[in-house]
C-alpha cells in the first residue's frame, strides 16, 4: 500500500500550500486541480461544470442552462452529479494506487478510508485566514473586510455542503481525521518540516 | 521564555500517557496531579475536595457537608471555588516560569494563553476510549460496555463543564490547540517520537 496523504482544509488556512510544500519535502506526487480536470476528461462535461458540482449546491438549485447549455431534468442533473462522484471516487482510488501521494479535499479522506490514508485537516482563525487570502488575491481584488469574511464563510459552506452530501458524515467531526492543525499564526513553510517527520 | 506544551484531552484518549512519555522523550518536566496538591495546599483544602470543584460541576449543586465537613452558604461555596481557580491559575503560571515543562489539562492553555504555550488537544473514538480504559482499569473493576461508556462520557461533560466555566470558552472549540491527534488506532508510545520532533 502506497503512503497516502489526504489533506482537508478550511479556506484560506494555507492547506493547499502545506500540500504542495510537503510533496515537495516528501518528494511524492500531489493533487488537486488535476482531479477536476480528470473528472471533466472522464465524464466529458468542462472542468467549470464539474467544479459547480463539487463546490456549489450538488444535487439542488442549478440555474437551468449551465454545464452542456441546454435544459436539464431532474433526473438529468441528478445523473450528472453521480456520474462525477463515481468519476471522482475512481479517480482518486487510481491515484493512490499509482505511488505516494498527497490529495487535497475531494472527499479523499473519505473515499480512501478502507486504505487508511493518513488524514489532515487545516484550519485557522477568520483573521489568520483573512490574512492569508488578501496575501493572495489578484491585484484587482478590492474586497472590504466584511465582504471578504463573507466570501470565506461561503467557500466554507459549499465544502461542507458538498463533504456532507457525498459522505453522509460531518466535515468538521475531528473524528474524521487524524491530526488537526491550527495555521492561524504560521508560517506554512515552517511548519512543513515538522509535518514531514511524521512521514519518515 | 520557557517552553511549554500544554495536553488536554478527551477521557480514555491516552492524553494523560503522552504527556508523560513526551515528558520524558524531550527531558522537561510533566505536570498533573501535582497541581491538585499544590491547589490543596495553597488553599488548605483538602485534596478530594479541590479535585471535586475542578473536575465535578463548579459553582452549583455540591452536597452541603463536603470539604471542611460544615454547611457553606452559596457565598461560602462561591468564595471556595474561586480561591481553587486563583490559586489553579497562579500555580500554572509559576511552573510555566520555573521552567521547560508539560501540564496536563486544568485549562493551563488558557492560563497561560497569552505565553503562547504548544497547546495539543487527544481525541479518539469511542472504541478506542473504551479499549484504553479497559487495558488501565484494577483488575477488580467490572464494568459492562455500557456502564464504560456512560462513565467515558459522564468524565467528559466534567471537563466539559469545568472549561467553560472557568474560561467561558468552548472545550472542543479546535481554535483553543495548535495540533489535535486522534489516538484512536495508535499506540501512544510510537506516536510520541514524531510529536516530539516538533519540539527539536
Amino acid at each position: 500500500m502506497n503512503k497516502v496523504i489526504t489533506i482537508n482544509r478550511e479556506f484560506g488556512s494555507g492547506g493547499r500550500e502545506l500540500a504542495r510544500r510537503l510533496s515537495e519535502e516528501l518528494q511524492i506526487a500531489y493533487y488537486d486541480q488535476e482531479i477536476i480536470t480528470a473528472i471533466a476528461e472522464e465524464t466529458e462535461l468542462s472542468e467549470e461544470y464539474v467544479n459547480n458540482i463539487i463546490y456549489r449546491k450538488p444535487f439542488f438549485s442549478y440555474p437551468i442552462t449551465i454545464g452542456n447549455r441546454f435544459y436539464l431534468t431532474g433526473d438529468q442533473m441528478f445523473n450528472q452529479v453521480s456520474k462525477v462522484s463515481r468519476a471522482q471516487s475512481s479517480i482518486i482510488r487510481d491515484l493512490a494506487e499509482k505511488s505516494d501521494c498527497i490529495i487535497v479535499g475531494r472527499c479523499a479522506n473519505y473515499i480512501l478510508r478502507e486504505q487508511h490514508p493518513f488524514r489532515i485537516f487545516c484550519y485557522a482563525d477568520m483573521e489568520g485566514r483573512m490574512r492569508r487570502c488578501r496575501e493572495k488575491a489578484p491585484a484587482d481584488e478590492h474586497l472590504s473586510d466584511s465582504e471578504l469574511k463573507k466570501q470565506i464563510q461561503r467557500m466554507d459552506k459549499n465544502r461542507t455542503n458538498y463533504y456532507e452530501t457525498f459522505t453522509g458524515e460531518r466535515w468538521k467531526d475531528w473524528l474524521n481525521y487524524d491530526l488537526c492543525i491550527n495555521t492561524s499564526n504560521r508560517v506554512i513553510k515552517d511548519i512543513v518540516p515538522y509535518v514531514a517527520q511524521l512521514f519518515r
